[in-house]
């Protein structure tokens, strides 16, 4: 089983292309989109929703990721072995944080020529080397076959939680299509009724809650959401749109209980 | 074989969440979009989508629709058993009009903890809850060991088509991506030369055809549309844009034979 | 295996109507979406992005393309049989582009009614008879099975690229979700280190560059991109934006070595 996450969109044929040439080496192989919609040469987004969701695909799923701004410079190409799956993608981030999770025990750099196509464009890594490798590697290829053993690979880069007195102070993570904000801060729920949040010069304190529906439509809540994070969101609403924040703004809180 | 519905998008790795759950759990699960561009939280166009779709899937298959504002609250989660297929997903009407279309035979409230994740989150049950039941039940688990029969589920609300005199008053049900206006009125090609439409105070006079290249671009016409529905569109443009009309707006027609 | 281009959209149900007749009458179909995201009605994009793309799927793949504008009236359906693949549609261009690529050996026009739904409807040839032709031939039926066949089908229409003195004229074909201007100009890349290129009353001269990222971002580039074309683009920018231009624009084109 193949995942695939990009930043190509699906306007063009670019992810087509891509799952052309892997049928065309494995035609039984099954594809999943992740998404193709990350934002554009934003490696730290297709991080985060790569990290999201690999956990939920079966043991020996192989992860294709491929956003990619440096393609044909002199970045590295990598198979990273997990526990749990493979990561196939370029060497800028993209794959770290999910590879992380389940466990990293070899990074390999893929070199080796028989796994790619015979043409290579200056342009379409994704297609012509990317592709390939993970067709191959769904295929029963060994990873230490793709190229030499590397010590590091390039971590994503992530604010870091801190903690200072009674107030957290995180980052939004990820703003999602509902406009929730997702924060990188995790909790414990238990007894905490409300919190105080600082976002981008608003002070707001918002009812902590289980759920979006628990409190009546267009009301403003906390909770923590399906990605384990501290989420900021409007009932049947965009808090994104209403707090006009944006990936990367710093999110201040403390707890009322 | 199931297919799946959403309001999620596929900017978000939701979508992914749900399939990789249901590939852990039945690795051979064919799974086909229907859409997951549903207008968030309405669950009357849900409902509306996958009525329109679901008949052209083969006997035997999963429904999984997931539209579902009130998720995590005392809403019921259900499986509804037809003589064609299976729907899974939250009582809230979304279902319904589809599997009314294929004889209902039974419905079951979905609360055997043996078909869903082992850790359920409070916001997201298509993932949690519903793609689990729907893997399952794709693997031949039957539907009553899901849970507790009930008797009536909840009803997506549409506006009836009321006829008086020679005028027939309905509502746009859908607008399509191509900006075609569907209403909710059927009715009998036979011997019909003109329509007489009435939308939000405009008054217009339309050729009614067979399709939309029958006259010349940019001609606004009437016809039957493949939902089976009257629909008003322009040949090689967008109604929605000229006539700025919703969904829910009322229609009410005349005929010229 | 079956690809699917269309303009149908993915927000409406159309492309999973379609899916749901092919695997009703080939329920071990492998369907691969190419793109639906064609602008409305534009034939020549259709043509472009099949082109592109098909060439990359594994010998013997039926690829169906429907973008319809005169869907009911009479023009033909087709099936064109090519050494690599066969290809499923309208006879109004979209086709040939990607089936003149792969040296046509027959083209049959689609009359068999035994190869369409049975109840056929004026707006949606795709559903009721482009996908169960498809189908059937992904299933074995032979092409020459499907109707008469034909001796000449319509063909796209593109700008032929003219060469004058060291000027080459062309146009722009398509630009792709990173806003990169992908030309009809193919060219060596040899020992060309500058080109000059006329733009809608913009002259530019632009560094000729193996890759996006060779120069500094927000740097404006000309490159072969991975369609074999002349590309002019922006690294991690997008020329679209910026140059103001749009399909079927004019470029000419000089260079210095």
């Amino acid at each position: 089983m193949i995942t695939l996450t990009s930043d190509f969109g699906l306007k063009d044929s670019y992810v087509a292309q891509m799952k052309g040439t892997i049928l065309t080496i494995n035609p039984k192989a099954t594809m999943v989109d992740i998404t193709h919609d990350v934002e554009k040469f934003n490696v730290r987004m297709g991080a985060f929703i790569l990290a999201s969701t690999a956990s939920f695909f079966p043991k020996g799923t192989v992860h294709l990721a491929v956003v990619d701004p440096s393609v044909g410079t002199e970045r590295r190409a990598i198979v990273i072995q997990t526990k749990k799956a493979l990561f196939v993608g370029p060497d800028n981030g993209v794959l770290m944080l999910a590879a992380e999770k389940m466990s990293i025990e070899h990074t390999y750099q893929l070199t080796n020529p028989k796994f790619r196509l015979q043409k290579i464009s200056n342009t379409f890594h994704g297609r012509d080397i990317f592709a390939p490798a993970a067709a191959y590697l769904d295929n029963g290829v060994e990873p230490s076959e793709v190229g030499p053993e590397i010590e590091e690979a390039v971590e994503p880069k992530f604010v870091t939680v801190k903690y200072k007195d009674d107030i957290i102070k995180g980052e939004i993570l990820h703003i999602d299509g509902f406009g929730n904000l997702i924060t990188n801060i995790t909790m414990q729920a238990a007894s905490i009724k409300e919190i105080c949040v600082n976002l981008q010069n608003q002070t707001l304190t918002l009812p902590f809650c289980k759920t979006y529906g628990q409190m009546q439509a267009k009301q403003s809540i906390a909770l923590v959401g399906s990605h384990g994070f501290l989420e900021i969101a409007i009932n049947q609403g965009n808090a994104a749109h209403k707090f006009q924040v944006k990936v990367g703004d710093t999110v201040e809180v403390g707890f009322r209980t």
